[in-house]
């Protein structure tokens, strides 16, 4: 892993070798392995298998992956090539826009040149810039983010601001600073006491995994609590305000996220406690108005939900009867109307159109 | 275990030798192991840590540890012995309130007998009355709660009715018929299609591992799913009513289940679609009227949220980064608002004082 001790990233070019290296997620909070991404096939099992995930860094592998194509192209055609390498990468998984986003700018970055031979040094510098911009993002949101973390601070003093969240936006989603980690660890900064409620995140347990890992290296206080625990916490005032990332949100204010953010949004509205969801505008999805009918949820291997994989050197444990069958929806949508804000690059807004649109006018 | 094949019991005597047995849940589903239960720490073991679980197997568990107390009596007071044995064993858990509904009850008959050498006689029928009791209350539940399946069934001819239950108010719960699974059990008896979402209810996984168990065994069709799935899956139109049990419910209509039961009927409100509770009157709190105030939540070690159980011969699995913290709230209060209706032994009626208080005249 690179950076290690300041501000780390899930992604990088390794300059000596000029290859792509990522951290691998699934060996996380037990181990750290690094793994090199060589080819197209690699990219895609890479984002299929959640070596990689989390939607802004999932948009930076893709575009990455365009990058590995034309390092590997053998072809007589190269335009050809590089369009069905680029189509090969948004079909990895459905879910995150980011994905298309990120591989669809450096088609055009990348065909925008018409000299093959030169479009490989393209592909480098322009992946590199849709990362760095993710990591400016990411501090935009931490910058404005904080002011509502200060602002619940002020009427708590001498006592921790809590925050929820559901899965994994941190640095491993998002490149250094996250999305909804963002201004958790903008707050941190500036001296406020927060103690985070980490959502372990059933199946593949991003929250118990790797925000628990990334938080607990940053310093910042969190407790692990069952994705079934939230609602008795916010019944109970124990929760101050809930910060989600997310995979794609419609420009309605709609917000598809890991499976269970629903049921969270659901219990703040109950409870009166903000929820906001914290995205770069990579996220935004300009051309779908209904995200619970038309975001294309994905549907992963049941035996994610039956098995919990082995710590280093133990077996998988099988946790249902061998002959159960499960089911394994990996995300949700919560509808506009149970989020109080988006917290944007740009800004704070409502989950409405005209605010949307308003913060993002060259969009529309 | 015994009754093997069919309606099987999670507790029972075994004749021959007098004493009292229950299935050692903890292993379920992998190996069926069976507990002899010899002495009052014995029993406030199994209590505690969950060999037995299900607020009306608790109910009668607690009931047998007065028989089996007074079967290990040496003392010169046998009154102030079986008084504090009983205290000992309300304590060992405290959200069911069957726990001390069932030891007060048995505390009343055996007391009542001035003779202390024909108490244990009294104890031994009296607890096998109170087994035999809830097994006819979930004959009961079944009987009315199938009406409510039935109804359904009639509106979607040629599907199956899908049923979404969370943790186990089943057979293993709640001898032979269970509580939530009465009507589904009923309804299978009647040649309705059913289909049951269970929730793998972290972190104990009763849902998973017990729920999933025994409808396979009574081969009723089902699909485990995390609990984060609920949501998104009634957003969809593929849950058609929930089925829950309760720990304890006030006659305001209250109530008390395992953790998370509130965020599904959240959900469940939010897409109309019906959330019922299934209890035997022994289940009902006669005294409190604000759940989500007054019901006493357990607190469990974390680290039943901080590890997996290894499956037989193997080590438990360590789910977050070594010195993350978990907290562990065992339940959660469903305030009545959400609750469609509670269907009970005398029938189906409104989670609120005055439909409660006319099914129960003679609690008030």
């Amino acid at each position: 892993m690179n950076n290690e001790g300041e501000r780390f990233r899930p992604i990088w070019i390794d300059h000596a070798s000029d290859v792509v290296k990522v951290i691998d997620q699934r060996a996380l909070p037990h181990e750290q392995i690094d793994m090199t991404l060589n080819s197209v096939e690699q990219v895609i099992f890479a984002i299929k298998d959640m070596v990689v995930r989390g939607a802004p860094l999932i948009g930076v592998t893709g575009a990455y992956g365009i990058f590995i194509a034309l390092k590997n192209d053998k072809s007589n055609d190269n335009e050809a090539y590089i369009k069905n390498a680029a189509e090969k990468i948004i079909n990895a998984r459905p879910t995150a826009v980011n994905l298309s986003w990120g591989v669809n700018r450096m088609l055009t970055a990348v065909l925008s040149e018409q000299d093959p031979t030169r479009r490989i040094d393209i592909a480098r510098r322009v992946a590199g810039e849709i990362a760095e911009e993710e990591v400016e993002n990411s501090k935009n949101i931490g910058r404005h983010g904080v002011k509502l973390i200060e602002e619940i601070a002020r009427k708590k003093p001498g006592q921790p601001v809590n925050i929820l969240t559901h899965c994994n936006a941190g640095s491993l989603a998002c490149i250094e600073y996250g999305t909804a980690t963002a201004p958790i660890y903008a707050a941190r900064e500036k001296g406020i006491d927060v103690h985070v409620w980490v959502d372990e995140t059933r199946p593949l347990n991003q929250g118990a995994r790797l925000t628990a890992w990334e938080l607990g290296k940053y310093g910042v206080p969190h407790t692990v609590i069952t994705d079934n625990a939230g609602g008795h916490l916010m019944q109970h005032n124990l929760v101050d305000m809930v910060i989600v990332g997310t995979d794609r949100s419609t420009y309605t204010g709609d917000v598809a996220n890991k499976i269970g953010t629903y049921l969270k949004a659901l219990a703040a509205k109950d409870n009166n406690i903000p929820f906001y969801v914290a995205l770069p505008s990579s996220t935004f999805d300009w051309t779908i108005a209904d995200g619970v009918a038309d975001i294309p949820i994905e549907i992963r291997d049941p035996d994610e939900v039956r098995y919990i994989p082995g710590a280093p050197k133990s077996r998988d444990t099988l946790l249902v009867p061998e002959n159960s069958p499960a089911a394994n929806y990996a995300f949700d949508v919560t509808p506009a109307r149970l989020v109080t804000a988006f917290i944007t690059e740009r800004g704070v807004c409502r989950a409405c159109e005209s605010d949307v649109k308003r913060l993002f006018p060259e969009k529309c």
